[in-house]
């Protein structure tokens, strides 16, 4: 039996349609990559095919820009945007455009190729996370960037081009619209009951259980009410915290742990899924907020979007989060 | 050089960033789908396979839904939505959900298995999209129906799971959301100008000729200013239109041109890519509007949502939109 469903903080509906689990071939298959160690940009000794690090850990020593290292945080070699940019704004008739201005930088994971985040032990999960974060408070010390997005892509179908091991960061010179709309809707929240929207999330899910997935003493992982497609994931601190950036070691140490596990569970469940995350956070340099609380969303791409989401902003969801939560509470990471 | 861009209708910014068409493996390739004419469930012979018929052209007779029909359009077999559902709204604690009542239906464009919209004769496609505006029609006496979105999915990375010509309308118990926020942007901006935001980008556009595709005397077919992949395109009445479905005959016939132009030029530039097209018109049943116009938006896809569209609402575009206009229309369709 369908029915609609609302995003309590953005507002967005879902349609969760049970039946269309029932279609045949519902599920996207993409070929998985087949790029060469021996062309990988990342691997060791290739360091050259990237433009400088930004950041590395070599806890074995070696050279800069050289092999030896356990991480890397380069620029992307095809930046989305760059810092070198000038900050121009202007419009032309009807239409506004701003100069690229951001950043586009790659955390390359570890130096194994095949290595993926749910073969990675705790400790280097951790690793990634904390460069995440030290790049972050690096990038806002630029006071023309905004906001920033750390994101992962992995497999084919998510939109990786690469395979060894890497997230991302982009920093942008306005908010980004999805974060914006958060913040919007967290706000509004605020405002009329005096209290985070995320708590009241984390507090009804903690109770209902029917949607956990998991929880650690830090962190609580959920398929959201609306999840925009099966097996969605929401991974929340379990206390108010509005700004990734200003996590304690153990507080990145929680997250690494929730997102090790989550992910685990998805390549057990689903077999290895494509997948993408991102971590939403407050605006760069805002100062710790009552009302927004910071999170990473982890979808497996399991259906392409199609006409009726594009056109519509909204989604169809075969798979009920209560039933992905509860094959997931059941898989064994 | 990246830039961002403003949508000047939704306020969506895009970045422009043509470094990125020089990645490797950045376009989308999936695998043709084979399904088998033998048991495709749109071809003549398995009427059977599908609901029964809502609508149908039989202009060589042949028995109801049996064979002989040129176009049928049925309810989908995998509904995201129901007529027979009840219109219930309920809280349940911080969240909302509503019965899934709706209408999901296909347009069986062709008894042809592999006749594609490129393929098809004017009076095909004229066909089509006039059984689209009956069935939206008729779907508007439905007053718990409140927006309609006719759409369709072409080739396997567009979402299609069948590949049997076909388009599809949803008919949902809410305004979309994406048809929400073109509302907001254009009243805003006829609240201010007391103008047709659309009439003045088809005024712009007209004038300036670098992101025009074609022209034919009803229809403008452009690459829109902030454009959220390569080769997206947008296609305009140019006179002030609102409600789609109050479109005269020729009007209908000149968006069929426009549209399979379109698609040819698209077909022979860029190899038959997938594709998503969509219609964006008013609410049904709401009176014609000053500051409203439909217009459909068509867009190949070349390259997948990844982490960062899906986190920041932004999109970048590797491809500025001048350059695949230029291309487009030196393309002979």
């Amino acid at each position: 039996m369908p029915e609609l469903r609302r995003d309590p903080v953005v507002g967005r509906w879902v349609i969760v349609a049970p039946e269309r689990a029932d279609r045949p071939h519902a599920l996207v298959r993409m070929p998985a990559q087949r790029d060469d160690p021996a062309e990988c940009p990342f691997c060791p000794g290739h360091e050259a095919m990237t433009p400088p690090e930004l950041l590395v850990h070599r806890e074995n020593g070696g050279a800069r820009n050289g092999p030896g290292w356990t991480l890397r945080v380069v620029p992307n070699r095809f930046p989305a945007l760059r810092t070198e940019e000038r900050m121009v704004r202007a419009g032309q008739g009807l239409y506004d455009v701003m100069g690229g201005v951001g950043a586009h930088e790659v955390i390359i994971e570890t130096p194994e190729h095949a290595r993926g985040l749910g073969q990675q032990t705790p400790e280097e999960v951790e690793r990634v996370l904390r460069a995440a974060q030290e790049r972050m408070l690096d990038l806002s010390r630029d006071v023309r960037l905004r906001s920033a997005l750390f994101f992962k892509n992995e497999g084919p179908a998510s939109g990786a081009t690469l395979s060894h091991p890497h997230s991302q960061i982009v920093a942008l010179p306005l908010i980004a619209a999805e974060l914006q709309n958060e913040l919007a809707g967290a706000r509004t929240h605020f405002a009329e009951k005096e209290r985070c929207i995320f708590c009241d999330i984390v507090a009804q899910e903690a109770r209902e259980r029917s949607r956990l997935v998991l929880e650690t003493d830090g962190f609580i992982v959920l398929s959201p009410w609306a999840a925009r497609g099966p097996f969605e994931l929401l991974i929340l601190p379990r206390e108010h915290r509005s700004v990734f950036e200003q996590s304690t070691a153990s507080e990145v140490r929680g997250l690494a742990e929730a997102l090790r596990l989550s992910v685990r569970k998805l390549d057990l469940a689903l077999d290895k899924p494509a997948y993408n995350f991102y971590l939403h956070t407050l605006p760069l340099r805002e100062a710790p907020s009552d009302w927004y609380h910071w999170h990473v969303e982890l979808r497996p791409v399991l259906a392409l979007a199609a006409g009726f989401e594009w056109g519509s902003g909204f989604f169809v969801n075969p798979t009920p989060p209560e039933e992905a939560a509860a094959f997931l509470r059941q898989t064994e990471a």
